[in-house]
């Protein structure tokens, strides 16, 4: 299966750190090595790169390790070929616009006999099952609200849309609109949420050491989501199978989940977590 | 205004010689120096890269001059801002999906008054004049068509559209589905077609000289269209005001041109070209 690495912060952040390690799973630690992607949200702008050579040894990816793009909202993506040739079309994450944003989504797992209607506004360019997915997903929100709707009812019909499209097989995605990034735990993600007092972490998958408060003010928080752990002294959460949580100004924002029906946003959503970020300061 | 580049050809090119000479236009041999971007076809699949930096000192432009991505349809942009804040929102090239396939769109000029009504399948992110161009030619071909249409059909209705949007302003643009390029010149566009027997050429912005003779083979051809000729030992054609022409396979198909009425499309269309090709060989 693919590896998945997303990020959702209340301030700018660079994603060097956790790419630096991340990337290394696309050919050298691990054999995910049909090609990768990251998108990275700037402003209502999307930065999108997307290569078919291995992450390990690709020149988009290096260029990417050694220029520190800021963001609040990142998705990333090594393929592991299940459906779909190795080609640039099949590549992930996937970017669409919708509602006047722009949408980007990445997948890990594999959808079985899963072919919806043709959409009216959203149609695979590809063929793979997960851009199936997302273009499906866009379709039935698109079709349903021709805006955008309030964030308690959006996350309410990803989550019915996530639980149906599992039915199908394994559905961990990731997808975001430069707003907040939505996270689907089919069967493995994980996700840690760094904030003041800040700590070293050490990678996995290279010997790195990051101070991060050398890097941090008190008032940044990054939530890091990822198939597996990056870091090996930190203390990562599973989410549970089912489980779709809402990351918004690094905070999870959805953490109930009943089994059989739709998750329940709890807390604050994000516009009000930003005025309050606000007036905290 | 901003420059533009494209390249259409019959095999897949790279185009790191016309895009050394084009980028340094981006702050160092011209004034364009508000943001870039660059779009690559490689079948289906479309890699867009979109910088807010000059493109003379932007790590993305440094990738790409290295990395000599093969492609047969390619549209780059220098922007100078004229509606719109420099922002990654408001850079071009723009991308969306219509019909299942990604189309990449770039402008140069200044639209005034250009407010088209909010579209049902395709709305800006940004607020470029350009961006809502390009999403009112897509909801007005969307709509009027469920599934592509016929070449002839869609180059007509295009440059319908260019004529209506061109009373709003200047209205150079350049728009590419993977399978072909459309440019359309309002008051400035200039291109050349290479084919064998190939020769040197010499770029302006760069004491750079190219032999295509030893990197080409005898059925190579490829257009190049510019804002501004690239090289000064080449015949580049000037396109004449209001006149659009569908280049497939590095062949120009639409040469006629009356004011006032609708190009219409000279020649086999883009499928037959290829089949032809390759009777021909």
């Amino acid at each position: 299966m693919c590896q998945m690495l997303g990020m959702n912060c209340n301030t700018p952040t660079d994603i060097v750190f956790s790419f630096e390690g991340f990337h290394r799973r696309g050919g050298l630690t691990d054999h995910h090595a049909d090609g990768w992607g990251i998108a990275f949200f700037e402003g209502k702008g999307c930065r999108l790169f997307i290569d078919d050579k291995p992450s390990a040894e690709s020149p988009v990816a290096h260029m990417v390790r050694h220029y520190p793009l800021k963001s609040k909202n990142v998705i990333a993506h090594i393929r592991k070929a299940t459906q779909g040739v190795v080609q640039l079309a099949n590549t992930h994450p996937f970017m669409r616009e919708m509602w006047g944003q722009y949408w980007i989504f990445a997948h890990n797992g594999d959808l079985k006999g899963f072919q919806p209607a043709e959409g009216q506004y959203y149609r695979p360019v590809g063929c793979t099952d997960s851009e199936r997915a997302f273009c499906h997903i866009l379709e039935t929100l698109r079709a349903r609200w021709s805006q955008a709707p309030e964030q308690q009812q959006l996350v309410e019909a990803v989550a019915i849309l996530a639980s149906e499209i599992s039915q199908h097989g394994v559905f961990n995605f990731m997808l975001s609109n430069g707003e907040f990034l939505i996270a689907h735990c089919s069967t493995q993600l994980h996700y840690i949420v760094r904030q003041s007092p800040f700590n070293s972490a050490h990678l996995i998958d290279d010997d790195i050491t990051m101070d991060f408060s050398r890097v941090t003010t008190l008032n940044d928080r990054v939530a890091v989501i990822a198939t597996q752990p990056l870091t090996d002294n930190e203390n990562w959460q599973s989410m549970q199978n089912g489980q779709l949580i809402l990351f918004c100004d690094g905070t999870p924002l959805v953490t109930t989940h009943k089994p059989g029906t739709p998750a329940r946003l709890i807390g604050m959503h994000c516009q009000d977590q930003t005025d309050q970020d606000q007036t905290d300061q």
